[in-house]
């Protein structure tokens, strides 16, 4: 390589390599995987492990992985908002409202118990509980829109559950990060609260009624792909507005969408530009989780076994706790909401950086929360197919729901 | 914001915002250009130099914004290869060839002249000369595909001219560049033009063929949308060698696009999808190149004198030189070949900045070549838009190529 452009274009290129080894990695594997008859997602996860620091060492988590993940993500959830018309969602509202408040219950006092009983302090026992109660809805998301089967009525609860998780997770990690600071300022939490559930409701409310009218006004743009380039603008928009008030991007993101939803129905454009965007992008999402797996602070048998036993009340406590609050659709679709919540992700991720930078936790306990956020991540996807089995067949034998596929799904499979 | 999550996210929100900025910005004057029946490019890159550090201050380039518009400018030349078959280009090779060497010899000659007559030293000269060889070819294409025009005549033969300007430009830098650090390194500068040459034309050549026998077996992959992720790999995977040989990164891209052109033909799925990534990520690399103009080096007289005249003698040298390398198609056309190779972008750009790193030009000279790169890049649009007036007219009233269009608006157009 010339030496001369090295000085000027040489990180660019080291970066479009790893980009490149991500991409190729992630869908290689998911291609694999696609064969073996598993989730192409939890292929694109392992390509992540595998080419990441633990392993090969080929690329590694940094800024600019981490925010092509973030947009990725956000774009996913975009997406999946533009098919989620409001009022679904509301419809399911209470329901998601219990399995939410449940699925916050009980993984958080799972693992304060677990920390407690293993002899940790009780900040790292807050923090670990703390872990646990994120949810990372991008994973469920990807793997039932790939089955085609967003328009579930389990994938709505799951849905509505984890804008309300995201809410009540905020809270909590403001709470225990104020008390790990030694000060709990109730005005901030409260005014975080207010913010937090303010924002969503206002967006999930005006939101579809607002978009609707300036659509119209949209489509006359000169520049074309009129209602596309809106959206793209709205999704960020409402995604940074989120993340300043302080809930995950991803949420202002799926609200963009949501109130895109009625408005973009018929516009298959959009739709496969969309679909382009985040087909590019959500594999570097997918992928940046994998890499973030550290197996090098695992040279000790009570590290591993914490790292088990974390992981394996990470998915009961969200599994039964979930699942308990959705019990009234009977067991088959509790278990699909169980384990539809059952991925912490980058969430997971996100919430033990910040332990880390407040020196609540250790390097070691850093790597075991690692584990647990990437173990959920891989093992829930192919739950998620075999839980779905049934609405995918119906799916494909019946139709989709506008050939009176919902009823016909929604009825044959009921019972399990 | 809550800040125990600024910790973990602030960096990131704070990106988020950046880019939503960019988009938003660059969006809004595409569309007031365009409105104002200016091209929409010309906007955009004014959008950056509005929110850039010259004027508002708003957004910075960065790693980050100056990677997106890498990948942006990378999928934009993937997507004009996709629409151009490799005869095509064929056909044009020489007359491409002539353009493209007397489109790099003027611009050398003018800018060594002007800096000696200025009184600047041997080596500014020769690196100020080098920085008016660039060509950023992404600009012209994207006039040119938003207005249908990808594959008039002449199009070919400024795509084909920037393949060989590339190349050659590479070789000039590399001899000035080894001048500056006072050897003369034959060999690396021969290894240097054998392997540019050599990949081009290995993957002009043998790239459809391969590419077109691999297809089949692509749309059968499982994961779906199997011939867009072909493309998207393969685009970033030549990007990537191009540029670890030295070659551009979009000569890559183009190259990549141009091998899948034949097979991806009929495609108009993998069409959308591949424009709702460029549609995204071509703002990036727009508002990039605007944000670049640093106004607060034009403190003095005789540097702002100096910056018109460097810029007067780049316009009038690219568009003298490579017009009359087309004068044997008559005035008209020779006038689209010579402006489509007007802009230098982001190549004058690098450029500049291995100069400065060099520590060949200071700062001062610096800023006078960013703003010669920015401001034939922002010139070039509108007259591209005139230039190819009757060419738009024509496609619009006849149709395109595959309804006789090509023959009637070559023949429609041909004197003027």
């Amino acid at each position: 390589m010339n030496h001369f452009l090295v000085l000027a274009t040489g990180g660019e290129t080291r970066v479009l390599l790893t980009l490149f080894i991500m991409l190729f990695a992630a869908k290689l594997l998911g291609e694999l995987f696609e064969r073996l008859r598993q989730p192409a997602v939890a292929g694109e996860i392992l390509a992540g492990v595998i080419i990441g620091p633990s392993l090969l060492g080929w690329a590694a988590p940094s800024e600019i992985t981490g925010l092509l993940a973030e947009i990725g993500v956000i774009f996913l959830l975009f997406l999946v908002g533009l098919e989620t018309k409001p009022a679904a969602i509301f419809k399911v509202g209470k329901q998601a409202a219990i399995v939410a408040v449940l699925g916050v219950v009980a993984p958080f006092l799972g693992g304060w118990l677990l920390m407690k009983a293993w002899g940790g302090t009780s900040i790292e026992a807050l923090f670990v509980g703390t872990a646990m109660v994120a949810t990372s809805v991008g994973i469920t998301a990807r793997v039932l829109s790939g089955m085609g089967l967003l328009d579930a009525p389990t994938a709505r609860i799951i849905l509505g559950a984890a804008v309300i998780d995201d809410i009540l997770g905020l809270l909590v990690l403001a709470i225990v990060s104020s008390m790990a600071a030694g000060t709990i300022n109730y005005f901030e939490i409260l005014t975080t609260a207010g913010l937090a559930i303010g924002f969503t409701v206002f967006i999930a409310l005006v939101g579809a009624p607002v978009v609707t009218r300036l659509v119209p006004q949209v489509t006359r743009m000169r520049t074309g792909h009129g209602i596309f380039i809106f959206g793209l603008v709205l999704c960020l928009g409402l995604s940074v507005a989120a993340a300043y008030i302080g809930v995950a991007a991803i949420i202002g993101a799926f609200l963009a969408g949501m109130a895109l939803a009625e408005a973009a129905e018929d516009d298959s454009k959009m739709h496969r530009h969309m679909n382009g965007v985040t087909e590019f992008l959500v594999p570097f999402f997918l992928v940046n989780i994998g890499m973030q797996l550290r197996l090098d602070v695992f040279r000790s048998w009570p590290v591993i076994v914490l790292c088990v036993l974390v992981t394996l009340v990470a998915i009961a406590t969200k599994f039964l706790g979930c699942g308990l609050g959705a019990i009234n659709l009977g067991t088959r679709r509790a278990a699909q909401v169980g384990m539809g919540m059952v991925p912490r992700g980058e969430v997971g991720i996100i919430v033990a950086q910040i332990g880390l930078s407040l020196a609540v936790i250790g390097a070691e306990l850093y790597g075991v929360v690692l584990f647990m956020a990437v173990a959920t991540t891989l093992i829930a996807p192919p739950f998620l197919k075999w839980f779905y089995a049934c609405e995918a067949a119906a799916r494909k034998e019946i139709g989709p729901p506008d050939a009176g596929g919902i009823v016909a799904s929604g009825d044959f499979c009921k019972i399990g």
